[in-house]
C-alpha cells in the first residue's frame, strides 16, 4: 500500500494512493485505514511529507563506500546516531533553502522507515513489526559546519534540510532496493540497500535500546557514496526502487 | 515571577508560585497569565517539569573549567550544540533510571532558559526578549557511550536523562548566579554563571541563526567542572541561586 498526506483547501488529509488516484481516509493512516469514500486525482492536491514525525533519528555511516569517501575513517562498532528536528521537514516539490552564508550544502539520498507504534527495547527479530513502511529522505547537510562543529546538530538542522516523501510504501523488501540521487538529471549516487552495514530492523532495534520510538517517528538509514553540493536553481531527486521519487528544488535565502 | 506546571487529580495545571502557594492559572503561562482564582498548597500537587518542550537544545562546553576537565581540548570557536529529546524529560522528584548495562551515568548541573515565543535569526542584543525565564536542568549523560559514539545523541537521550525544574523563574540576572550540584548532600560542582564562555542571550542568538525556536523550547547552557557518576540509591540536587533546587533520586532498571 502507498500512503500519502496532502493538503487541499487548507485542510490536511490522508490517503491511499492507487494509479494516481487518492482514496481519502477518514483519519491518519498511522491510527486506522478507513476509507471516507472521497477520491481525488493526484493533480488536485498538494502532497506533504507523508508523516509529521515527532522525531527523526538518523544514522551517519551505514554504507561502507560512504565511509571511505571522507578518508580513512574506521568502520564504527555501532551505528552513529544523530537527530534531525521536526522543524527541518519539507515535502515533495518543496524548496530546499540554502542558509545565508552557506558554504557547502550537500544532498544525501536515504531510505527512511516510518515507525508504526510505540517501540522500546526490541530485538532485531521483533523490530520489523514496528516498521510501517519506507519512504525517500534527503538528509541535507551543511558540510563545512558539520565538520567544524564536531557534533552534527547544526549542520543537519537548518529549516528545509529534511525533504521526506512522497509516500510511505508498505510491503517492500527493504534489504534489496536500488537507490540513487540525480542532480539536475545527472546520476550522483547509485547503490543498493543490500550494502547496508546495518539493515533497518537492526537500526530500529539498536535505537530502541536507548530511545523510545513512537508512531510516525522516522528512522533514516544513511547514504551511499557520491554526495555533492547543491546550488540555487538546482533540482535534486532521490529515487528508490519500489518506494518512489522525491524531487526538490534549491533556492537561496530571499 | 515563578511559574510551575503540576498535576492534580490526573489533570495538568499551570500556576504562579508565591510563598509555597500555587495561584492556579486559567491556562499555560506560555500563552497568558490569567488567574483562575483557585489556590493550592505546594503539598497538595505533584510538580511536573515546568514546561513540556518541543525541543531541548544543549551546549556541550560552556565553562572553561569543564573543558579542561577532560584533557587538553581546545576552546571551541563556536558553541557545540547537541539535542536532548522530549522523551528524556522528567520533573522534580522523579527518578533518574540508569539504563540496563550502564557503565557510567553522570550528573551535569545546568542553568536552562525557556523560550517565550517564536525566535529565528535574532541578534544577541535581541535574544533576551525571547527568554521567558530560567530553570534548573540536569543534563544526565552516559559518559562511556558518549565518548565511544563520537556523536552525543545516544549517551544523552535515555529516558529520564533530562530532569527540569522545579520552576521557571523570571527577572533573574542570568549572568551572575551561583550554581552547584550535590550528590547525597556533598557539593560536587560549584561555579557561577559569570564563567560562561557564551551567555544565554548569545547562545539563543547563535542557535536561532540555524534552528527556529518556539515557545516552551529549552536551551540549556552547559555544565561546570566536577561531573561524576551516580549509582542506584543516590540523590542528586542541582541548585541555582534565585532559580531553585532540583532534586532527583537514582534507580536501576527493575
Amino acid at each position: 500500500m502507498k500512503f500519502a498526506r496532502f493538503i487541499k483547501d487548507s485542510a490536511i488529509g490522508y490517503a491511499v494512493v492507487e494509479d494516481n488516484k487518492l482514496k481519502v481516509l477518514k483519519g491518519d493512516f498511522l491510527k486506522e485505514v478507513a476509507f471516507s469514500g472521497i477520491m481525488y486525482d493526484l493533480s488536485e492536491v498538494k502532497l506533504l511529507a507523508p508523516v509529521a514525525p515527532g522525531k527523526i533519528i538518523a544514522v551517519g555511516l551505514n554504507y561502507l563506500d560512504h565511509i571511505k569517501e571522507f578518508g580513512d575513517r574506521p568502520v564504527p562498532e555501532n551505528p552513529t546516531l544523530f537527530l534531525k528536528l521536526p522543524s527541518t521537514v519539507v515535502g515533495p516539490g518543496d524548496d530546499i533553502v540554502l542558509p545565508r552564508d552557506y558554504q557547502r550544502v550537500d544532498f544525501e539520498a536515504e531510505l527512511a522507515v516510518v515507525i508504526s507504534r510505540h517501540c522500546y527495547d526490541v530485538s532485531p527479530e521483533e523490530a520489523g513489526e514496528y516498521i510501517l513502511g519506507a519512504t525517500c529522505l534527503n538528509d541535507v547537510t551543511e558540510r563545512v559546519i558539520q565538520k567544524a562543529d564536531g557534533q552534527w546538530t547544526r549542520g543537519k538542522n537548518f529549516p528545509t534540510f529534511c525533504p521526506i516523501g512522497p509516500y510511505v510504501v508498505t510491503g517492500v523488501d527493504l534489504g534489496n532496493l536500488d537507490i540513487c540521487s540525480r542532480l539536475n538529471g545527472k546520476v550522483m549516487q547509485q547503490s543498493n540497500t543490500r550494502h547496508f552495514l546495518w539493515n533497518p530492523a537492526e537500526l530500529v532495534s539498536f535505537i530502541s535500546r536507548s530511545i523510545p520510538l513512537e508512531a510516525g517517528d522516522v528512522v533514516t538509514t544513511g547514504t551511499p557514496s557520491g554526495v555533492a553540493p547543491m546550488l540555487p536553481g538546482d533540482t535534486i531527486e532521490i529515487e528508490i526502487e519500489d518506494v518512489g521519487s522525491l524531487v526538490n528544488g534549491i533556492v537561496g535565502v530571499e
